[in-house]
């Protein structure tokens, strides 16, 4: 297998977005062509979850590939959920890595703009099992509320905690101009004030509004290449030396113990076992906020931290910019926002940008290696990657 | 690169099947894995088109790999419109000879019962322009109905060709236990006779009814291997000799020559190079004809015959079973049936069937090597798959 190399990134700004999803993808696509110093491209990969259902758009790669004027290439869509992102980039990697492709093209996008909050929620079930969870009213907000409230019973996990992440989140994302949400929250305002239940209601008990990351619409691109492309271009050497992915069972009931997310810890295994590399050489992480449980969550099965003992890192400031793993600086799901097929390659955006220098307010000083999980449906499908600076 | 190898081969029958998406993408999976003597595989691959529009399920890939109890390995769905399946093939191609996967399983699927008839014009629609195209009326259909006037008045080709297409294989699929369309039809009964406007009535001038390819539903699975393991199976040795694949403008009218596919020209020319062969060597090939004219004018941009010739070629037998290169033994989409995300792993299931000689009444004498072209959009996104007999 070829080493493989991120040459160039994109990202619009997580938002509410007015273009049509093919300008969506196509937008932070120029924006890493650009920055790649415009290489000819051999193979696009389009991520996204929606399209058909939400925007009445099927084959929507082969409509990206015109946009960008970019045909005759070959163009494909790749969809696992809210973890199609770093599948499309696992996919680029191979087409880089087998030889059959040199510089590849991994542009997501998602434009939710279309559903209100009702039918954000049903579109999303669309994911679960629909015979034996959605039909019993099970959504992912109700799933999230399950897992955390085993996790409170279990680890001691307390609301106070589930608050910190969100106010860590909004804070980085404060510093991030691609972010959504650009709005500075307090423990006080969300949990203590007399008005807190107001400001921040309860959605799926114990999980309250700021528990969850918005609504967005988005896309991000990032070309992938090998070496003999990568040193031509004139940008910090940033190479993906890990991808992995596992997956679990379709149901969450069915799991032996439900506050596992073995995925997580698989994926991100077999990701840093590729790239050669144990938890502790990470430097900055991208995790799947998609619910301030999952961060806290997500950072055990890493291996950051031991089972059970997340929130007691994310109390010592571990996770926040300065702290010993500084974990989504872009402001994560919860900050910087969920365009789901857009959003891994969000992900490897913002660790790519931190491994460059290039992240400004936000960025993590000496940040060398960065790891990315991406979490497909309520953990039954997981992508990591491992991204090292090499020069 | 490694070597790609098809060590496991299933389907179900392409007609109207009761079972969840989920189920149909699963059955021919065990098919195959039965017929490959039940290697460990290591990633599975989903083609499928309208899971999330049509059946309300989204993230396919992490259903069907738990439905077949083959967690934690990876999972995703690949989507080209039309072209899914050949797609999802040339992935695991990738997956296999880039090392990263020894066994990769692909398997598709399209449950379009849930639709009826209008529907499903308006579901195949959406992989049209949704600003250029579909809002001013047109669907597939009608831009086949286009396109045939145009290669009518240019080529010479007339109803008669067309219905000897859909006659040829109606009669094809006669011989195939899986075909959806088990209807022998003659040119007097959709053309001649006083009853043939009824029987055959007009759907977009000139095409009618039985230019047309059904509405199916139907799964289809192939598994590759690379030479270690493919050694190993008991099974005739085909190898996945050549993926080519190439992109057009989104729109038909762009086209600065309309009645060109130059995406099939360039997807087949790519797989024939890769896999060392000219057309001439080609001893079967399974074509997209969802509309009868389609097969007409792949004959001739795969290199078959010359532009604006296939008709003729159709007119001696050329085509037919125990012709110079038979084409759609299987039936094709117009006799077998068109589960739009399956269709591409169909064609690559009757390759192989007739590669090891296995397609007994349909069996294409010394057959050895065999060429598949899967048309997305209207020829926007094609890709062409070149497979041959190696012992």
């Amino acid at each position: 297998m070829r080493n493989v190399y991120v040459v160039g990134v994109g990202i619009t700004s997580f938002s509410r977005l007015e273009f049509p999803i093919s300008e969506i993808a196509a937008y932070p696509a120029m924006m890493a062509l650009q920055d790649a110093g415009n290489p000819k491209i051999d193979h696009l990969y389009v991520s996204n979850m929606g399209g058909g259902r939400v925007n009445g758009q099927t084959a929507l790669a082969s409509a990206v590939v015109d946009t960008l004027s970019l045909t005759p290439i070959g163009a494909e869509t790749i969809e696992n959920g809210p973890a199609s992102g770093s599948s499309a980039i696992k996919t680029g990697f191979m087409a880089v890595a087998s030889g059959l492709c040199d510089t590849v093209m991994v542009a997501g996008a998602e434009r939710m703009r279309e559903v209100n909050n009702l039918e954000a929620t049903d579109f999303v079930a669309t994911l679960t099992h629909p015979l034996a969870e959605y039909i019993y009213g099970v959504t992912l907000p109700s799933l999230a509320g399950m897992f955390t409230r085993l996790y409170m019973e279990k680890y001691g996990v307390t609301s106070r905690h589930l608050a910190m992440v969100a106010v860590k989140n909004h804070a980085n994302a404060m510093l991030n101009p691609f972010a959504h949400l650009h709005q500075p929250i307090t423990i006080e305002g969300i949990l203590d004030s007399p008005e807190a239940l107001t400001n921040n209601p309860i959605v799926a008990d114990p999980l309250r509004f700021f528990d969850m990351c918005p609504v967005s619409d988005g896309g991000a691109c990032v070309i992938l290449a090998c070496e003999e492309v990568a040193r031509k271009v004139k940008r910090p050497l940033v190479r993906l030396a890990g991808v992995g992915q596992a997956t679990d069972t379709h149901c969450v009931h069915e799991r032996e113990n439900p506050t596992d997310l073995l995925a997580v810890r698989g994926a991100a295994a077999q990701a840093m076992k590729m790239a050669g590399i144990k938890p502790s050489d990470v430097s900055v992480a991208e995790l799947h906020d998609a619910f301030t449980i999952l961060e806290i969550a997500e950072s055990e099965e890493v291996g950051f931290f031991k089972k059970g003992e997340g929130h007691l890192a994310l109390e010592r400031g571990e996770t926040a910019l300065g702290g010993k793993i500084p974990i989504n600086p872009s402001g994560g799901l919860k900050g910087k926002g969920h365009p789901v097929g857009a959003t891994g390659i969000g992900q490897a955006h913002e660790i790519v940008t931190q491994l460059r220098g290039e992240a400004k307010k936000r960025q993590v000083k000496n940040a060398k290696i960065g790891l990315t999980t991406n979490f497909g449906g309520f953990g039954n499908n997981v992508v990591s990657l491992v991204f090292k600076r090499e020069d």
